[in-house]
């Protein structure tokens, strides 16, 4: 990791990467032109031209559904636990904020909350597959409501999804899956095409194509936001354990394009680090290049690191300080905050509750972790008996204030009917 | 009004209008990056160059803010009643949902809910300009404890911005003003200039150029949505009162491009409404356009016609029916409800409480009226004492499902250290 003196150079780093080049932008800008006039075609079309991949189908057989659910028999048990705790946090969300029938908010308006119909999630490939984003983002949804939960994700070469994909979507309660990845995923979700419908929001983490598709579709549909590279900050004082600092750092590190950094107030504390990372680094190869790009900052002190922290708005933030609470009135921005040794950021990954599709590069300085508010719509309803004198006469003002005269004849036209 | 019979139609009506094109987008691009490079100097060259306005600062002085309330005089009152009820709405609407504090979700979990730290809001000019458009955005991001509220509008040839605007903005607690219309507003905004601060999030409704410059700075900045022209939707039996049902069309119609109809069960209703809209719209000229554009639709009963207006997702629904609470449940997306002729829309444009910026284009099918959820953020704070053993397994068995070992190895290293 490299040693930082000037936190603007940090500010420089976390601020969103503009991942996308012109090129993506009109390769994108094509795919979804594509699918929305040719529909399942251009989808078989372009999965053969793009990814080389001949699909026998575009939807996901039971019957694959079902050998999937074989293939990840050992791991079914822990799938399953982790969409409970999953399923029981956003169940508990939705209670507790009471996101869920009619509010009366004041006397003739009230707010009913509504689920959205439909939902396309997307989980991109990795490595294995990535059964944890399927639930993280499908069960916040099914919570909240959403009926029709479908999923795409890129088949591999054998023109497969892993098993574990199929099966975590299966146990997440998701309706049908698509072999479809990045753009193609993204388009067909907007548009709908004969096989794949059309949906109300797209969510999930991707690549440069999803996301750049995601974009040019947001307003056809919803979106989540636009994810980027993970990213890991870990704010630490002397007390601080090398080893878990480390740990966590190269957990993150293996994802591609991952930020990671750790500011602390012990000079001593970052060599310790350093050292750890050295020693263990080689035995985790998929973290290299992430703590190359590294960095380590040290502060004057903590107070001033959790400021500095709070600029970045990091997407994971662990506070690794003998009195984490006290600083965290400084933070308003981190995607999920993490304090001292009892919880590492690796529990939030997998299988505490709160979903991991967390906003990055800066995003969390306005948006949040994916919960129960991203698909539910609250509809203000009025259903005044009779409209008050005294809010016609104001609409009416108001109006004419604002040069509306049609605006200002609707009030009047109240008044002149009750004769008031 | 034309009479449609094909619901299909009336879906390409109301789906969301490309309403950019190609030399916008390039237009827009350049101005972005001209803000992102040039700061100040680019916004007055820019405000010269595209409106024709020598700014002499960027930012309105104080003695024009308290100028515009000596001129704004007659309407303080008005002003000031409509900010105490949309005041009161979102007051209520943050405790209803307890959007404060932190909550305790699950055992070791816990929710902080933080308003964001700043906001730029946008009114269009109009007319007269829209002080209303400024309550109803500043408002509900104060009443969620947002520090730092910006409003950007665009002066006039005079280089002024209109006292009721100015006042309005006043009343609303924004801090600081600017002179800055369409995109030059969105770009100083995002990026920040040596005047104009950077904000966390962009919202406001506004045309063409403000739309397309939002759409680019999103994940540079938040915004609140895409919003298009507005749409007012009747749905209305045979007792419903034409003269009311014609007001009301010609109110919406007032707005650039406004899209408005009627479905009805009744077709002698039809017929008067038509009536009524001939009659009165010689009177009302800025509606005309709206009125020739618009539509009715004959159905057979208006359980379908609730259905066909619920895929429509007006901005706008009023409900002039017998018994509009039996319709409610068919009604998943909609901006904003109104039952009966107590309920007129014009009483949600100014004064009753919800915030009228909502979504259009069918986006109400994804989103909803602006709210103090829009200017919160959750953010999950894990705070165990001791990682618990399960949790910690099975993370690790999730990691190395997925390949993960670093993230295993994080887990497990938990496990070691605790001789578990």
């Amino acid at each position: 990791m490299r040693l930082i003196s000037d936190p603007e150079e940090l500010l420089r780093l976390f601020r969103r990467r503009e991942i996308s080049t012109r090129e993506i932008e009109e390769k994108v800008e094509g795919i979804l032109q594509e699918i929305r006039s040719g529909g399942d075609r251009a989808l078989e079309r372009l999965s053969r031209e793009i990814e080389g991949i001949e699909l026998d189908s575009i939807e996901v057989k039971p019957e694959e559904v079902e050998e999937g659910l074989r293939e990840a028999g050992d791991f079914l048990p822990v799938l399953r636990e982790a969409a409970r705790r999953i399923s029981d946090f956003h169940k508990r969300q939705r209670e507790i904020f009471g996101l869920e029938g009619a509010k009366e908010v004041s006397e003739g308006i009230k707010l009913r909350i509504v689920p959205l119909r439909s939902v396309g999630i997307y989980a991109p490939r990795g490595a294995r597959g990535y059964p944890s984003s399927v639930l993280m983002t499908a069960i916040p949804a099914r919570e909240a409501g959403v009926e029709e939960i479908y999923l795409a994700s890129p088949p591999g070469p054998d023109g497969r999804i892993p098993p574990s994909v199929l099966a975590s979507a299966h146990i997440a309660g998701v309706k049908r899956i698509f072999k479809l990845g990045g753009a193609l995923a993204a388009g067909a979700f907007a548009f709908g095409t004969e096989t794949v419908p059309k949906v109300d929001k797209i969510c999930g983490p991707g690549g440069l194509f999803f996301t750049a598709a995601k974009r040019k579709v947001f307003g056809e549909v919803g979106i989540d936001g636009l994810c980027g590279p993970t990213e890991a900050l870990i704010l630490a004082d002397e007390e601080a354990d090398p080893e878990s600092c480390a740990a966590d750092l190269l957990a993150q590190g293996e994802h591609a394009g991952a930020l990671i950094g750790l500011i602390t107030d012990s000079r001593s504390l970052a060599e310790e680090v350093q050292r750890e990372l050295e020693a263990r680094a080689p035995l985790l190869p998929g973290s290299r290049e992430a703590v190359e790009r590294g960095f380590i900052l040290i502060v004057g002190d903590l107070r001033e690191g959790a400021r500095i922290a709070d600029l970045l708005a990091p997407e994971h933030l662990s506070l690794y300080v003998r009195n984490p609470e006290e600083l965290l009135d400084l933070i308003g921005s981190a995607g999920a905050i993490f304090l001292g040794e009892g919880s590492p950021e690796v529990l939030g990954d997998y299988i505490a509750g709160p979903s991991h599709v967390m906003p990055t590069g800066g995003a969390a300085r306005f948006s949040s972790a994916l919960g129960v508010w991203d698909f539910v719509k609250f509809i203000p309803v009025f259903e005044f008996e009779k409209a008050p004198r005294e809010l016609l006469e104001a609409a009416e003002k108001l109006a004419l204030l604002e040069d509306f005269r049609a605006h200002a004849e609707a009030a009047r036209l109240r008044l002149r009917k009750e004769g008031r």
